[in-house]
């Protein structure tokens, strides 16, 4: 990400971020945002209540389908992992994205929600970088360190900068000062970068267990998407039922989500379960596993 | 303040309670607010970004006159402690606010922003519990803690608790709960009693040093308001200047304002400053109270 400090707006996470931008972009000519067509259900309701209009980028294993270019003056995208079907947007499409934006003066809104955490070879590097006075990036500490502490950030084009902090200022003042002193005091120390990287090792372990897992006890099921980020898609076999399984894993104390949960314009896919396999506590793992590969078993 | 959890929404202070309130109340059939016609700036350029136009009370020594009853359906009142002029709102008004409210169906947001802090005598209760159907009651850690920790709660009428934590969703998801359990930990220890009642004493003595050292050396000017909160307002001589003293004060690295910077529908009172004794360091107070007392001073 290049960015100026004057360039950047705290807020208390990307749902704020959203929230803000969405009091700002109607002014700015923004009628209609693509968003992908598998996602987080939030956003788009965010997005509706402002009277953007969402139109639906397919997704397939390059990311949102950017050609044809949609019909819209904004893009929602998950460039680096797409949610939550995990692909990596590629370079071409990247260079169409950006040539895009320049072109039509449109606007790209970045979710960078988990790009800290890709575990097969070193991260791409943000699509901001790529045209930053076209792209808004949206980086969060959710993932890196806890949902429960608020704390997130815009890379903003220069032309918006000043009525989004306006709208910031409006809605909540600032963001807590207490948070951001303690996160600036724990980057410049290291201690974040040493975080970052410990739980990358975690994660990716989580996530190798979890492939073995289903390997050895549910051969018939397929991990799909890049090997990054803190949840994994499961496709299941053909005719199964995401809810039935989704139930079973909630009886045995395992909470999973169905793809359709994220399916935006209806769920046009097989039948695939969500895993987050960040939650459950280092001790529980194991039995973790051993429950949701008992739930998919089940018939 | 009576509250049953079930109408509590825990936000990141005034300023988002009252934007929350802003996305909700307009579609309660609110279109005018009444607000006293000395106070912050801010809140009423949030009420008028989101439609709602302000009709202004005046306010005397026993707060907000609320006889004529506002043209309005919803009044934006300091009961505890008239930011910033200092009356407490009486006893007769607060019955005729109930009453009001009862009575028309409109709502009363009652900003307690330091209603902790009162040196003469026990708080008088919440305007909220006299009619708590009727009455939003916004409390705030910002003056007891610090307002760079964003924690404030809205007590709210049943009718309108669900809207306003759809709203709250949908802004930012949620408040840190890492500084929430800090504060219900700091809570529960019993240590935030302790730091109130020391802060209390500490900002009493704090306010006293102010009234010797005025007397001492600026006996033409007057202290006005009741004795509590974290500011006091003093009335200048007639003739002077607000913006000279305030000029001259900050010449000397010492931050007051004028009233004048809270008039809301312009100044009609006499010159008067408007001095926060919170700020300065202790080490630092003795030499605060000099540097101001020979700004006002200064001819």
């Amino acid at each position: 990400v290049r960015a100026s400090p004057d360039r950047i707006v705290v807020c208390t996470g990307f749902t704020q971020g959203l929230a803000l931008l969405c009091q700002v972009l109607p002014g700015t000519g923004v009628t209609r945002i693509a968003v992908e067509e598998y996602g987080q259900p939030g956003p788009v309701r965010t997005l509706a209540a402002a009277g953007l209009a969402p139109a639906m980028l397919s997704v397939d294993d390059r990311g949102a389908v950017l050609d044809p270019a949609p019909d819209a003056e904004a893009m929602l995208l998950t460039p680096a992992h797409q949610f939550p079907l995990g692909a990596v947007l590629s370079p071409q499409r990247r260079a169409d994205a950006a040539r895009w934006a320049a072109g039509t003066g449109g606007l790209i809104i970045e979710d960078d929600y988990d790009g800290e955490f890709r575990y097969d070879r070193q991260p791409v590097g943000a699509l901001q970088a790529l045209a930053p006075d076209h792209v808004v990036y949206a980086g969060t500490a959710s993932k890196t360190l806890a949902p429960g502490l608020r704390l997130g950030w815009l890379v903003l084009p220069a032309r918006l900068v000043g009525a989004v902090a306006e709208a910031k200022a409006m809605a909540d003042g600032q963001t807590s000062s207490l948070e951001q002193l303690t996160l600036a005091e724990f980057i410049t120390s290291g201690a974040y970068d040493r975080h970052v990287r410990r739980q990358r090792l975690d994660y990716r372990r989580r996530r190798d267990r979890l492939i073995g897992a289903l390997a050895r006890h549910v051969p018939d099921v397929r991990l799909t998407g890049i090997a990054a980020g803190l949840h994994a898609v499961v496709e299941l076999p053909a005719g199964r039922s995401e809810r039935q399984v989704v139930a079973r894993a909630a009886a045995r104390g395992v909470a999973i989500e169905g793809l359709g949960d994220y399916a935006l314009r209806g769920h046009t896919r097989g039948p695939a379960l969500v895993i987050g396999y960040a939650s459950p506590p280092s001790h529980a793992y194991t039995t973790a596993l051993a429950r949701l590969t008992a739930a998919i078993q089940d018939q």
